[in-house]
């Protein structure tokens, strides 16, 4: 760590980045709580005035009044420079269960090595190390090996509803070559790896209807359908015995894991009795086919998180079900295409149902899968800063998440790559989130390497593309 | 009906009996309502007024002070003549929703040939038929052919929480030969019928869990048991693709009918078109080797009659839920044992589930089947009673119900008939509750023919099954 690019800076302005990070999460930036909206927006007041300190310039806030993203750049690199586009955000979760909070959720405190506060590691944390990276290089050199752009959201946490929209209308502005991600993950502070793809979700409600009423079970019991039973076959048809999904051609666009990723996924240091007690499981699921690793990370799968039928509360109701309602759930990887399982879907669906029932299929949103290739040369240039300040090449590992990321992807037409140094552990999204200070440092000294890492690796920009 | 016993006498206290009639459906009893406890006392009280005016002796309000029985006897026909207990109630359904009744349910009117309330034919009206038809007998003979006890219970419509404990404290008082409920219904107006059998009940409480807590679908989906799918894998394995119950040794005990009810079974003008319309499905279902009135009287039959787990509400959780409930009921035929079917579920059960789930099982409520032989001599009476005033032989029927049935003839070792006059389209238990008044004097007319009857039929008392 001492021999990274940035670690005087770090030295000397420890204690000034300590209390810009502590005044940062003392904001209460809830994006889901109307009552925090002006809080939202200080918040995106505190990011651009990080911006400006940080020498980044054009900055301003964009998109919804309410929640606004920030956005400010360094453009003096030169049009031979790549650009990379630094992708993060300002709001937080709600804070429920306040009661098992350890300390209130915005004061923040720094003890034993650790800052608890809401936001510290989900996003706030990991945006200020990227700031901060950019600041202090600034100061030393006067300049950025490459332009950057920075684009920190104020709605990641209620779904980023209007990011496809925003990019659209802003696509010239954030035109680049790179979208470097700040809010992952890594699977050990002496395990360093590198985010490398994220599964995406198509959520569907399905109903079903039976009868026009409930009907006494006594008088039809027997005779009629009943909601409740066609709605378990149907849910329990979403799977084969060997646990795989039984939609036909589910898997068809799967594609497999580079052989690199492969090997990398086997050295984990993985313990699935160690991830059973963390997941608060007794027994594993799913298609024994893979291993655990590759059930949660490089294949699809499909989980109903709702069933509701009938009566099942205090009293006792002698019903047949006329209604019954399921939320189901598929989790896909690159190169699954949403509107291709939502196809699938709808016919296996129509194809189980007996006639004479009443089916309704409603969508509940859809995120693409994306995935970052282990060859490309961005996954290239940040395993390299990433191995400079832990000493060691980071692993390959990927995530569940369902963020803007595959918007970003898409409508920038541009690679995505994660430098994140969020651990198992710092309870995102729960009481007592957390950041191990010494991954922030890390963070840091990172991001200022990966701006040379990119700048020098060819390939990275689309220069070097059209012209190879 | 103008040649049956007591038609002279319903055609001059006509006036009275409808004035009775309406002076009693104006009491709101509803037992399941603590605002109306001094209501259903003040209809046990009413009750006790009309066997008073009836001849009845040793009247007198019995169990719950809450809700009581009301019990009243005419003992007078000699230890020779045998003994019979009339079962019927006094108390009534609530009677939500009130905006969906035509006019108030405690305001009864009379209409089109129509007895609009609450209680009109479940159950004030059958009991009132009963007490006149024994009025009019010693109003115009001084005597009974037979003794009777009426026993007309205050806390029905709440399940009969105490009737077990009642019966056995008051089984001598009780002692009969027979038992003449009088809660039941026809087929239709110009279809006389008796009811022979009420299913039975059993009833689960099923949970399942899976993990400590709800976990996040994208990031442990795929690798974890999800309970929800586990519910669904169990809910769907309780049938077969025949629609049979899946438990092993379920149907072993199942008595068929015999050949005369069998034979009645199938005179029945049952359209199975006009059913499924009434019912409001659009397709049958069940066991297709049997028909749709042997599948919902003769044959025993399950229904979830509810299911719940996880999240389907507005917003949208992305989880693998680590609990899901169900609740479920099983229909029961003679001579099926309920401790039998529970033994056999509860196994089936932890078999079908698998290793590292946590399972609860709650039973929710036993009711036993019952079944009246159609050659039984008190059956035979009861169709000669109704055939003589209808005009036309009755047909047999089951019907669904799980009232106190089991619990009398079991407690008081005595066989069950059922004389009753209700009708489909009676609307029990919901909004615009009737009673057609053509049936009920035909009641009337039948309960006092049936006095006869069972008087003069040999092997109704106990003494001629001893002596033959």
């Amino acid at each position: 760590m001492g021999s990274a690019r940035l670690s005087g800076y770090v030295a000397s302005e420890r204690e000034r980045i300590v209390e810009e990070l502590i005044e940062y999460l003392s904001i209460p930036s809830i994006s889901g709580d109307p009552d925090h909206v002006a809080d939202v927006r200080l918040s995106a007041e505190f990011t651009a005035g990080l911006m400006h300190r940080a020498g980044l310039e054009n900055v301003a806030l964009l998109g919804e009044p309410s929640a606004p993203a920030v956005y400010g750049d360094w453009l003096r690199a030169g049009s031979d420079a790549p650009t990379a586009v630094v992708y993060g955000h300002h709001d937080v979760q709600p804070v429920d269960p306040l009661a098992e909070w350890r300390t209130a959720p915005f004061d923040p405190v720094i003890e034993n090595g650790e800052c608890r506060a809401r936001g510290a590691i989900d996003d706030k944390g990991q945006v200020l190390y990227e700031l901060e990276a950019v600041r202090g290089l600034l100061a030393s050199d006067g300049r950025l090996p490459m332009n950057v752009k920075f684009l920190i959201e104020g709605e990641e946490e209620i779904g980023s509803p209007h990011m496809e929209a925003f990019l659209l209308a802003e696509r010239e502005r954030l035109d680049t070559d790179v979208i470097v991600v700040s809010d992952t993950g890594m699977w050990a502070p002496d395990v360093p790896s590198i985010c490398v793809g994220m599964r995406g979700l198509v959520a569907f409600d399905v109903s079903l209807r039976t009868a026009a009423n409930d009907l006494h079970s006594g008088s039809f019991g027997g005779a009629v359908p009943n909601a409740c039973h066609l709605l378990a076959d149907l849910v329990s048809a979403l799977h084969d015995s060997s646990g795989r999904v039984t939609l036909p051609g589910f898997y068809d666009q799967v594609r497999d894991p580079s052989e690199q990723e492969s090997r990398s996924l086997a050295a984990l240091p993985f313990d699935e009795e160690r991830w059973m007690v963390t997941a608060g499981v007794a027994t594993t699921a799913g298609d024994t086919s893979h291993r655990v690793l590759e059930r949660i990370w490089t294949r699809p799968s499909c989980d109903v998180v709702g069933i509701g039928a009938g009566h099942i509360g205090a009293g006792m109701k002698t019903v047949v079900p006329a209604a019954a309602n399921a939320r189901v759930t598929f989790r896909l990887v690159a190169d699954q295409d949403p509107e291709e399982v939502v196809k699938r879907f709808v016919h296996w669906v129509e194809d189980q149902v007996p006639r004479g029932v009443e089916i309704r299929i409603d969508r509940r949103g859809t995120v693409a899968p994306v995935a970052s290739p282990v060859d490309h040369p961005a996954v290239g240039a940040l395993s390299r800063s990433i191995e400079k300040v832990w000493g060691v090449a980071p692993l390959y590992t990927r995530e569940g998440g369902s963020g803007p990321e595959e918007t970003l992807t898409r409508v920038l037409g541009a690679p995505l790559v994660f430098l994140g140094v969020g651990l198992p552990g710092d309870r995102i999204h729960a009481p007592n989130e957390r950041m191990i200070m010494e991954q922030f440092w890390k963070g840091l000294l990172a991001a200022g390497e990966l701006w040379h890492e990119l700048a020098t690796t060819p390939g990275v920009s689309r220069r070097d593309r059209v012209v190879g």
